[in-house]
Parts: structure tokens; sequence; C-alpha cells
């Protein structure tokens, strides 16, 4: 079932903790939470890559104070294929800085790249994508991209408009264009229109293809990359790495890169998808109950319906609430309407006043 | 400042912990709680009564569980004056044990009765009304009720209608009858009338003239209240006040003896009160803030108005929400409406579900 011996994983496991405020935090960003089962995010995600490739040939690409945790949750990981970031500079760092690392371990590999902390349960259907992703990179040099059939007009994700059919690769389609964030009303076309996708940050690529790219289009992250490369493992490999991802450009690759990049492949995704981007994403996840409420935890709700319910410390009783989210973790208690879900970030930064 | 000697204090500290669940439990009744500062609601009573009566002459009466309680939070308290009820049998029986135990202190007492668990900030105002009730009783053979003008048309109080003037008692009237829990509309005419007045539960009168009202109105209570008195001190006491108690009727005073006699004397009280009997309370009781929240504890608030947020455990945070309580203490977190307050009891027995 393993893929060729040329194919090597990158899964980025960076990330803060804001979104699943009180459960996740900087202490404990979402991909090592057990939201929804006995295994974290990452470790699914790891369990999942592993179908693929042997963790031998798996990168894990985290902020250093989180190297402990990643131990912890990938034990077998190879000490070498921890990738420890000095600090939290996007995806286009994190993923070149696997890119040289990946280079001093294979001459000509393919790379796969993975988000830590999405859910996907198919495991056979993301095995079948990653497949035709890697069938793709045999006949065309291209930069691959997973796209998922949207299932509801979220202004909050990157869609991705397919064109022409790639030669050879049935149901894969050249990218036309990259949209970040649309509009409700632009949301609800492009939810409809059978040649766009959600971009899930799913990539495919050779080695080389992209580490052209970084060089041509990010010239100076790609000569600090170079200067990490060149002094790795060395007396001052640690000091220079530090200083020169201090100085990177905070960039998604998919902005610096990929939607300046003429030959995307965008190959649809067979598996039901979710970027588990706030506490509403709990109902698609979860099954709800009878009244419509997501629980996890000890809850008695009487007239209470549509509600998500997350406290594992203590009972969580509610009366007459209608479509709120009510969390309980050991950092605090949050309680919002669905609909605010994706602003819960935007608490962390308020003032805290206290009362009594 | 304190009255007569002949004048005794009957603070009733019975009752349950369910409608300030989960800060209130069976464990730690609201009495017992230290809502709104440094004193519980008992300490803060016993503190008034004493602007009255020295505590030599009160008599506290509470569940024989809550005796630990008490003593801890009324350390000055005669041992001989807290009166423990083998188990909660509502205000006639726990007033008619308080009197037969008086009658053996004092041959011709005065008895002031107060819940052990309302809010009365107004000392000043609350002893000027005690003094009007004894002046009363030094007049007139009656049974004197204090009334509270209506603020609101509440549905869940006792009015009371009061009629001609006392003689020789200015502002004070026979009432002319008793009305529980009135529907809504009748509740806003109640408001409005001045004639109308909220049943407060405190209450003053001779301790023979309750007795007499006790063997004519509830004959049975008032033959075990006896037997307790006959065998008190002796080697049967306990084991006969346990097996009397548990056989007296649970009916409170208010309907017992008060809605039956005709000489019921109204005093109005001169000073503000709540019975506090929902967490919706707290607003009346605690100054709300700019945004109409009531808070106690670590709290944020964005876009969220007109709440009550109870939490000394943990930060509380709240996005879009509007006229909602959360309250978060050891024994669970409560989320609800303001507007069903009232029906917090209901969680306490429905079935919990544990889910995961």
């Amino acid at each position: 079932m393993i893929v060729m011996d040329d194919v090597y994983a990158v899964i980025l496991a960076g990330g803060g903790g804001e979104r699943f405020w009180p459960l996740s935090t900087d202490r404990l960003p979402k991909q090592f939470l057990t939201l929804f089962g006995p295994r974290s995010l990452l470790t699914e995600t790891v369990e999942r890559v592993r179908s693929l490739v042997p963790v031998e040939r798996m990168f894990l690409v985290g902020g250093s104070r989180y190297a402990p945790l990643i131990r912890r949750q990938v034990p077998d990981l190879p000490r070498e294929n921890l990738v420890q970031e000095p600090a939290g500079r996007d995806t286009a760092a994190a993923i070149g800085l696997a890119s040289v690392l990946l280079a001093r371990r294979h001459p000509d590999p393919l790379m796969l790249v993975f988000p830590a902390d999405h859910a996907i349960a198919d495991v056979r259907g993301f095995r079948r994508t990653m497949r035709r992703a890697i069938a793709v990179l045999r006949r065309h040099d291209a930069l691959v991209t997973v796209g998922v059939r949207p299932t509801r007009p979220e202004t909050g994700y990157g869609y991705i408009v397919a064109g022409e059919p790639v030669a050879g690769a049935p149901g894969v389609r050249w990218v036309r264009r990259f949209l970040e964030k649309p509009s409700r009303a632009r949301a609800v076309r492009l939810a409809r229109d059978p040649r766009c996708a959600w971009n899930a940050g799913i990539f495919a690529w050779r080695n080389r293809t992209i580490q052209r790219r970084f060089a041509a289009l990010m010239p100076d992250l790609w000569a600090r990359l170079c200067r990490i490369r060149d002094s790795w493992g060395q007396r001052d490999g640690a000091g220079i790495l530090a200083r020169e991802f201090a100085r990177m450009a905070k960039i998604s690759l998919d902005y610096g890169i990929l939607e300046k990049s003429p030959d995307v492949a965008m190959v649809p995704a067979a598996f039901p998808w979710d970027d588990l981007g706030s506490w509403s994403a709990l109902e698609r996840v979860l099954r709800p109950d009878r009244t419509g409420n997501v629980v996890v935890g000890d809850y008695v709700g009487l007239e209470s319906a549509d509600c998500v319910i997350y406290g594992t410390e203590k009972p969580i009783r509610t009366l007459g609430l209608k479509g709120v989210i009510v969390v309980d973790a050991p950092d605090g208690i949050l309680v919002c309407p669905k609909a605010r879900a994706q602003e819960v970030k935007r608490l962390l930064r308020a003032p805290v006043r206290r009362r009594r």
C-alpha cells in the first residue's frame, strides 16, 4: 500500500491555539487536542499519512516549544525528522525549511504536504486522492493542490477555480485562480459552481520544482533557507537558523508561490474534509442528538436545541438555550452563539476585567 | 438602640439549595452563600437583627445537617439558641418549634420572625420598621406582617391586600386578604394598587397569641409541638423530636395560620427588599455595568449585554450574548436566559446524560 520510496511527507504542526479557546491555548494548540476521541488531530494525521509513507519518510514541522508534545504524540518519529521552527513564520517558511532539509536526504524526492489539524475520517479516499496527486507528478512537472467540493457557502475559506483538464489525469484540472475569503454573495455562487473547490492546504510537488519557485518568487526567503541549509549540523547552525528564520517574511505558501504559479493542478478530494476552524465545526464532525445538540461531557439541557456543549470538567446544564456554544476547559469558560464562533480569537485580545 | 428585653428573634435558616444551582446545593443552601460580599446572607441577617436584640435572644432554626455551618457563620450564638430541625417541614413547624422552646425561656415574650436568605441593605429602615411592628403589639393583640411596596409585577410572590387603618399606628393597616402567586395580568394590577404589598415573610406577635392560633387552627401540629416541648432535655427528647417532627404537616405559617386569621396587621417596610429568588435577582442587588451586565469574577464580554455572569473559579468569556445567565461553581455550570431563571430547579430533577 505504501507508495514509492522517493515520496516524502511534510506535516505542518505549527499553528496557534486561538480558535478553540478555552480548550486550545498557546500551551496546547488545536493539533495536539483529543477533540473527538482518544487520539489527537496530529496523531490522527500521522496515522493517515502512514498509509502512504513510513514514518521514516515523514517530516514534522512545528514550533520548538511543542517538540516534547510532538515526541510524546508520535513516539516513533525519528529524531532528525522533527523540524523545530524557532518562531512561527507561516507556511512558506515552514515548507521551505522542510524542503532544504529533505534535499539533504534524497536527490530528487516528491514532497506531500499536510496540515496536522484537519478532520479527514475516510482514510481510503484520502489515500486514493494522494496517489492520483503522485500520478500527476510522474507525468507533469506541476504543483498539485487538493480541492474539496464545497458543501456550504463558507466565507472563511480559500477557493480554487479550476480550468482546463490535465492531460492523462481524468478529473484533474489546471487551476485558473485562487480566491481568498469571498463575500457571502460570492461564496453562495462559488459553492454552487462545479469548477470551484475549497483549498484544503494539501499539496504535492517535486522538491526541485518548489525550490526553483522559492528562488524565483521569494528570493529573500530562499537565500535565508540556503544559509540555514549550508550551516545545518555545524557549530553555528542553531544560531543561523534562529537569526535567519526570525527575518523571514510571514507569508503563506499559497500567497507566496501558488497564486503566482501558472502550472498548479487541482486533484479533487475523494473524502469529506473539515478544517475544524471553530467550535461550530463540532456539529459537522460529531453526531448531534435528537434536539440538534452536539455534546461532549456530562450535560442536561431542558428546552435547549442546536447547541454545542463541550465540558469534561464538571456537569453543564442549560435551560431554554438555542444555538449557543458552551465550552468548559481548565483555562476558562466560553459562551457564544454558534454564528459568532469564528470570532472567538477576538476574546483573547480583549483586556480582562476583574469584579466582585 | 436594642429593644425591650421581652423581645426575641427567630431566624429561619432552613430552605434548600435549588434556585441558585450550581452555587447553592443541598450541602450549601443559599443562606450560607457569600453571594454579594464577604459575609453570607445568614451572617448579614444576624448582624441586621443584632441591631434589635442581642444574640442571646435570637433563635436560629435550621436543619441539623447545617448545624456546623451555622455555628461557623454565627460563632457567638449560644449553643441552646440553635434549634435543629430533624427534617424540613416548612415554616409552620419551624416557627412552632421555636415558639415552644421560647416559652421555656420567657413567660410572655414578643417573637420577631425573619427569613435568613433575603437581601435588606438598609439596616436603619429595617430597624424603624420592626420597632413599629413592636409598637403595634404593645397596643393590639395582633399578628403583624411586614409588607413591601411592589416595584414590578412579580408573579412568583405572595401579595397582601390591606384594608382599614390600625388605631394609633399611622400607616399600619389590617390585612383584608392574602393572594399567592397571581397571574401576570393580576400581578400588573396588584403592583399598581397602593393598598397592595409583597409578603416578605417577616412577622411579629406575642408568643402566647401565636400559640393560641396553633392550638385552634393546626391542632395536630400543636399536639406534636407540645409533646416535643414536654420531653425536651429528657432522655427520650431527641427521639420524640425526630418522630413528631417527621409526622408534622409540611405547611407554611402563612397558609396554616395567617390566611385564616382575622387580625393580621400590615406594617409597611421602610426598606428596599429582595427575596433573591433566582439568579436574575443579582441585577437588582448588584450594580450592572454600562452594558447592563452584572458581573462577579473574571469576565470578558464582547458585544454582550444584560447578562448575569457569576464565576469565581476561572475566566468566563462571552461573545454576542444577550440576556443570559452564566454561572460557574464547583458543582457545575449553568447557562440559561434570564427570563427562565425561576425554572433552574427543574434542571436538578432531570436525569444526567453522559456523552463522549
